[in-house]
């Protein structure tokens, strides 16, 4: 990748290829990097919010294996640098020390971050496919791009009502 | 990083200075490299937003600056490994080969996920310095993040009315 890269874009269709297979690595990262974060978080409804959200992503690898079909394509990867470095922040908040509730607005934090990554790949992905005339592939697009900001709003939610709150609240042991 | 993390969550205040040295980092690595996708754009009013926002960006790295003396704290980076990722992105946009208009359609959207990386971060550091009582530190990182949303609604404007036109009538040179 980067300085070596071989990406040819000819056209928007090569554009909208890559995207998809950019989007389609995300969120494939996305379903393995989930349940760590449901084990880390201690809040019951960030539990769940992460749980709603895993079964959320499988369903939305599903939406973009359709759309590959509808383009006559193979599902295929492209590695997506940005959510392999988003997990690993992840990964850092999942294995930290400290306060739970401090944890969890951390946890919080990070998956925020991931739904802004993806609307922003689904709002790109679904603008390409409109003008390209195929209101097909945006329909099933905006459908994940609804579902990622209500993820996104979700966590808001829950950040406001319980777990900044508690962390807040958190007895520093250091 | 990641499993062998050392990293100690034990107040809010320690995730605020993590969450706030994340994005120092992440400022840091975009002003090296928007002059790459200056260089690359094709398009004279996407080189100008990416400029303007190259000089927003230098003063969003003050203002973090700023934060870190308003909470006694020297300026630290914490590295960012999803801008990191997010920029690797973007760099095999920069070399890739094609069309300009096409390359221009993708450089803008490599820039609105960095752009939404950085809503998500900037939400967040805002809403824990409410919290934490800080509504002069809230107010800075108010002016930030807007300048953020300014900057994602000015590229879809850009894309809407030119590049990615141009892009769809681009000719296939495969």
């Amino acid at each position: 990748m980067g300085l070596f890269s071989s990406l040819k874009l000819e056209s928007m269709n090569d554009l909208f290829e890559y995207e998809l297979e950019d989007l389609y690595d995300a969120e494939k990262r996305l379903t393995k990097a989930l349940p760590k974060m449901i084990d880390a978080a201690s809040s019951e409804p960030l539990k769940q919010a992460f749980r709603s959200h895993l079964t959320e992503t499988k369903g939305q690898v599903q939406r973009l294996e359709q759309v590959f079909k509808l383009i006559g394509k193979s599902p295929t990867r492209e590695t997506c640098d940005a959510m392999k470095g988003l997990i690993s922040e992840g990964e850092e908040i999942v294995s930290s020390k400290g306060s739970d509730a401090v944890r969890d607005a951390a946890l919080i934090a990070a998956a925020q971050r991931v739904e802004h990554y993806e609307m922003a790949g689904y709002g790109t992905l679904r603008t390409f496919a409109q003008q390209m005339g195929r209101e097909d592939i945006a329909a099933i697009l905006d459908l994940t791009l609804q579902e990622e900001k209500d993820a996104d709003c979700r966590l808001t939610s829950i950040a406001q009502t319980e777990v900044n709150c508690l962390a807040e609240h958190a007895t520093s042991h250091v």
